[in-house]
């Protein structure tokens, strides 16, 4: 498992910053520990090291799912990725108005929600600069 | 209404071809013709007339979407929708297999299933010239 | 078991008709036997039985239901079982009409075309006057 | 959009409070504005504002779809605008019961501790006098 | 309904804990009623009562359903459950990965995160003499 | 990737039956080649050789994740593949009278029929001596 392992690591730090990586493998115990090395092979290691499609737009359809799955926690997670692949707020406000269409007006809702919360976030800590400049 | 139902109309039949359209039109029943009406201007009057993201960018979002959540009908026509709005299978396919990971592996497999289908079909009729030349 | 399941049994006939519930009851099974009981207990026996609100809106509630969880064999079921409860093709329009914003497109598109095969054989059985009087 | 859009804004405000509204409204930022005019226009709009059921049905209807489609914050936002459509708690109860059986017993412990929150903040606003007189 | 009432409130009481029904019941309300004597008699009467798999087993598959329909609270009351009815954390462990391939990877690890905060007060409880000896 | 990968064919021949494997694997195409690799290398090489719980117990497990999940495809499979491993039709039954109060009575009724299907086929190429001995 090491070399996807170690491919899928790095993807997961570029995408999801050092320090939250950091932070799920300070939490790692025996009941998790399992969890975490198979979501860094097969999320990380398996798919999104792939060609294909780029990250911007892995991160786009990664936003439509988890509103459509209605796994917010993981959503948030996704919106800071996002917007670290390049995805603009104009962008992310696009795949979110799609939903809204596919899957439900609720669910719509609820993601511009949060998705407002991390936009708040990373505003402040990248003074305005966020997404591709 | 007709302004955004127009345009509306028009985007769907560019997207899903004015056959599909004409015959979804020739179905429409004393009971179905409000939904039609609304499908229009919602989903292609208010949204796929939008810019900021690509249709083949809506393409590849609303396969995820459908696969997630588990409409076989829908994403079937959303399958032909992309191929016509010039995405190849490579870009399919990934969609599909980053699918497998944040939607469980069965939805996947099921989106796999029904989209080979459909490019089996294109594939005939486009004497195998599908996608992005 | 047997006073709860008397009743009920009684409400699933009226509302699905006794030859829909005789069919049930044919095929039962060494392995289905007791989900056909349960079935007719719980549903029938002690929620088609309650009042507060009548049965016509029960009808309509379940519609709403069975489309959202993305059950289309039990939602022709129950249109079937709506039209007997002396509910109108127009209220029924209007239900998935609902569905179409609060659980996406999609679902209300399905759940529309399930709704009109019911809708015609019911209209062929009872010579068009269908639903309330 | 405009005409729908003001239709929609109406009874919107009679069914969720017009001090909602102005909340929501409030909260409007380049980001998630055009979701808020969509929402208001098709939702309220297009919706909302048709015949053939009456508000109080519609009002039973979502809290059914939104316990299946398990959405929460929308789900209280819609049990206080069902009683202030008329519905009664009792008639509340009574959908909830009903999604015991058709969505599971988990979703409609939820909605009965959601719905339970909203009423007592409803009982102490009105100082009991809730639902139809 | 009374003996099975009966019946399946003394097995409730042993998978759930004397303590936690009997702030169910304290919490008994006009509005509630009757969804805390469906689900005592229903769930407990009616499935958990009966033999053909082990109470083991029921837990460790209501965890895997309650992860697949994202019902987080039920989820962790049956966490605590399994450990009652004697399931290893190991064991819990091996049913949540096996929902990250069949349900995706949001799911599971939103399970991880739930059953991780039961396991640590449950360890607090007992001292770490969690599980079967 | 060919150790997992072979570990994992091995498993999963075992369980679904070496003709089923052999025919996905005569029906991979360049489209869809990398989702049936991922496939045996996550669910069968990287789950399925998991120990700590049973494969009697993965296979009941998998069945209530895929009534749960509303995959009717992959859920007949694993019904096979749970009798393979030793599931009595009664252990089967259980699981789903346990779905009908935690996902509703529509999932259960429909993954009855879907079992009812697999377990005549199974009964008659086995001439009846289906299950554990």
């Amino acid at each position: 498992m090491t070399d996807r392992f170690e491919k899928g690591l790095n993807v997961r730090k570029d995408v999801l910053g050092a320090e939250h990586v950091a932070r799920s493998m300070a939490n790692v115990s025996e009941f998790n520990k399992e969890i975490q090395e198979l979501v860094t092979s097969w999320c990380w290691g398996d798919i999104w090291t792939r060609e294909g499609i780029s990250r911007r737009d892995r991160s786009l359809i990664n936003l439509a799912i988890l509103t459509a799955m209605n796994r917010n926690h993981e959503f948030k997670v996704h919106v800071k990725g996002a917007l670290t692949n390049g995805c603009t707020p104009e962008e992310i406000k696009e795949v979110l108005l799609q939903t809204a269409v596919y899957c439900g007006v609720p669910a719509a809702l609820e993601s511009f929600r949060n998705a407002s919360e991390v936009l708040a976030e990373w505003e402040q800590e990248t003074d305005g600069s966020s997404g591709r400049a």
